[in-house]
């Protein structure tokens, strides 16, 4: 998409005030230098005049000392004349150099409109524009490398490259029909069908991405399901502590704790909350049980839980209550065997043996450990099975993962499109047909990239409202 | 204090990741070049090579895309060569962007370790230094405009004035002891007495300004009391909701509301915690009682608040136990008599008349304002009452007003010397005493400006460890 020219001049704050030293307040539009220049008293010349890539001293009377960053159209992120303001990171100079701004002619920027705007300049196409707030959101090598990749562009090249071939075939059946008349076939029917098959199943192993991309991205979910008492409260903290102490390790940043989270790794792991399975012990109402069964239906992992000291019939119990809720299918077990700190006493040996004897005549993959959770026993063999179970999420210098709902929607669509093509070449349906196939493919790719939206205000507003004010 | 050269690299966030657009990572010492060239990849050319307020566009391999800001030693803030590293505000880009600087030699910075730089290289004095964490503190359009007078050095010249009239008064009397055998008088005695007096007036003021300083930064003290039901907690929640309405009128700002307090019309006012007040009316323990009185005490204006629709006999009761927690030597009572909205009846006009009668014969200074609270009536009365009883502490262009407990004190011990210096003078006592009094006088000046520190790193700890990460 080529340059698109905006009449307007935006102004929003690019870091949050009242926290940090610094603040940066950004500006972007074809008014940028004057509006600047009207705030600003530059301690020589002025924004208007000043080279691109050069910074400057300034002061805002009776407000601040700053620095004014300045880029010039096009080299700039938003492709257009912009500005950053470095000034002291005060709630109260931030608001009051804003209000100064816009009374100088700016308009406050809705959320990712800087971003909005690289992409409409074409600066960047639509998947690396969405690839933004992603980066921004990432907290694990892992969704880092991904969402990087993306925001370089490594994801639309591959794109672009199944795109090409797609329109260099859809031309050769176009040509066809330019000399219908004398009957010519310029596309070899059976090579067509290789190069359908090929790029389809290429297209599909992008979609089918998509559950590890978003595994990636939001981590892996895992449920941890047992008895009542038999640690898995502590086992929890355990983990998510461990992983915090790390976190934390540079002063000055905090995490907001939404979900348990943990960086294994690398690699993310989302703990589902299963605070009501402790009621399916119980007599309780039915409902509440579905619920908590469901959620546990959503993880990839369980990790169960048993209190190697519990008489040997309610551990028997225990055992086969955990089974019956996985589904070994799609799930993997993990069976921590709590409390072996607890004695190394005949008791327990006997109930370990006679787990482990269970585990065996199942004859499914599961995989053992054994814990003491309150005193930290086994935790980094617990540890290490998480993360090698998922070792594949480690994106590779050479793989793709899609993250994003909307581009799997469209990779889903471009696959129907090349098989509904395949199902035409195969019954030597008219080439018109097959080439409205092939030609329906490439708008579903383009739709990732941003070409030709179909209903482009619409598709801008949904991915932009997402990112953040001066973004 | 001249030039200090360093000779480590510090690094550190000056923006907090996790929040905003953009991050900052600030760099400086005598590596810094070399550092931030053994990870960031520029476009074009090395930072060792790149000249003084350029900006570049460059790439942290496998983690981002950057813009790197040079700044080069002494025109930069630190005084140190510097560079300011803009990158995407991830916490996991952050952490890994500073984890490399680390491994490139750079050593993560302590709080305000930067400014602490740039006082210790001569780019501020101390009262500057200190001025930093306090300009971005600042909420209210009083406490910035004090904190950044002081920044800028406007209270920092005023000092150096008095200084620089001590000093010359010093080198007159140091004159006549070089000379003291020849029995000689340079300086004229009645000229220094009126000299002393002036700068110790001066002295005095600013060290006076304190409280109003102290209301400035921190906020007017102000305790809501009544009986309870008679609508305080509402009244408090109607005032600070419509402050943070305006607070968050730009989106994406947070608030942490650690005390109740609003602005009103640029001035700040804290509402002390008099939760405790309601038991007063029931037999609970002495204690609780007195700290809550204690805390009445800390007050600058008391609101008073009486429910009209009482019983004329317990309103009157409330009335009198109001006006006994004031002390009106100290504090301002502001009576707010509410629910005025619940009938113009007969009843509640006859309250009104006996509150208007009791207050007129208490003959104190009492603003009456009549409220209902619920309703939002009278409130922009009682914020235009509350803010004018305060206007004083709108800091005029040529006022200044101290702040800070460290500068209070040295003003303090500034004046005591200069009571010294005034009692040797008119006692006749040798010039070498009366010039120890005013060299006295003149070190405790010196220790604000942060020249020939006494103790230079307990205080530089002190004042620094307040600050910020990063700044």
């Amino acid at each position: 998409m080529s340059s698109h020219p905006f009449s307007d001049t935006i102004v929003a704050p690019a870091t949050i005030p009242g926290t940090g030293a610094i603040s940066i307040v950004r500006i972007s539009g074809p008014e940028a230098f004057r509006a600047v220049d009207a705030v600003v008293q530059l301690k020589s010349g002025t924004v208007c005049e000043a080279s691109a890539y050069t910074i400057h001293f300034g002061e805002v009377p009776d407000l601040d000392d700053v620095l004014v960053s300045v880029f010039r159209a096009p080299h700039s992120y938003t492709g257009e004349d912009s500005v950053e303001i470095s000034c002291h990171a005060s709630r109260y100079i931030v608001e009051e150099l804003i209000r100064r701004l816009l009374e100088a002619g700016c308009r406050l920027a809705g959320p990712g409109e800087f971003t909005r705007r690289a992409f409409l300049n074409g600066k960047m196409d639509l998947a690396q524009a969405e690839a933004v707030a992603d980066v921004i959101a990432a907290t694990t090598a892992a969704s880092h490398r991904v969402a990087y990749n993306q925001l370089r562009g490594g994801f639309s090249s591959e794109l672009a490259l199944l795109r090409g071939e797609l329109v260099e075939m859809t031309s050769l059946l176009e040509l066809e029909l330019d000399f219908s008349e004398e009957e010519v076939e310029f596309a070899d029917r059976s090579r067509l069908l290789d190069l359908v098959d090929r790029v389809r199943a290429h297209v599909v192993r992008l979609a089918n991405s998509f559950k590890d991309g978003n595994a990636i991205k939001n981590g892996v979910p895992v449920a941890i399901v047992g008895a009542t008492n038999v640690g898995k409260s502590t086992l929890l903290n355990a983990l998510v502590g461990e992983d915090r102490a790390i976190v934390s390790d540079i002063a000055g940043t905090t995490r907001d704790t939404i979900e348990e989270v943990i960086n294994l790794d690398g690699i993310l792991f989302r703990f589902i909350d299963t605070a009501g399975i402790r009621e399916t012990d119980e007599t309780v109402e039915q409902m509440g049980i579905e619920r908590t069964f469901r959620k546990i239906s959503e993880a990839e992992i369980v990790i169960g839980m048993v209190d190697v000291t519990s008489p040997e019939i309610s551990l028997f119990d225990h055992l086969k209550q955990i089974v019956s809720k996985v589904n070994f299918e799609t799930q993997k077990l993990v069976l921590c065997l709590n409390k072996v700190d607890l004695g190394a006493d005949s008791g327990v040996n006997k109930n370990v043996n006679m787990i482990n004897d269970f585990v065996t005549s199942l004859d499914k993959e599961i995989i053992t450990v054994k814990l003491a959770a309150k005193q930290g026993l086994g935790l980094p063999e617990l540890r290490a099975t998480l993360s090698s179970l998922e070792s594949r999420l480690i994106p590779q210098e050479d793989s793709t993962f899609v993250t994003n709902l909307r581009h799997y929607e469209s990779l889903r669509d471009t696959a129907a499109s090349l098989s509904d093509a395949r199902l035409a070449l195969t019954s030597a349906i008219p080439a018109d047909l097959v080439a409205e196939h092939l030609r329906q493919a490439i708008s579903s790719l383009n739709q990732i990239l941003g070409k030709d939206l179909i209903d482009p205000e619409s598709v801008l507003q949904h991915i932009f409202r997402k990112h953040c004010i001066g973004k």
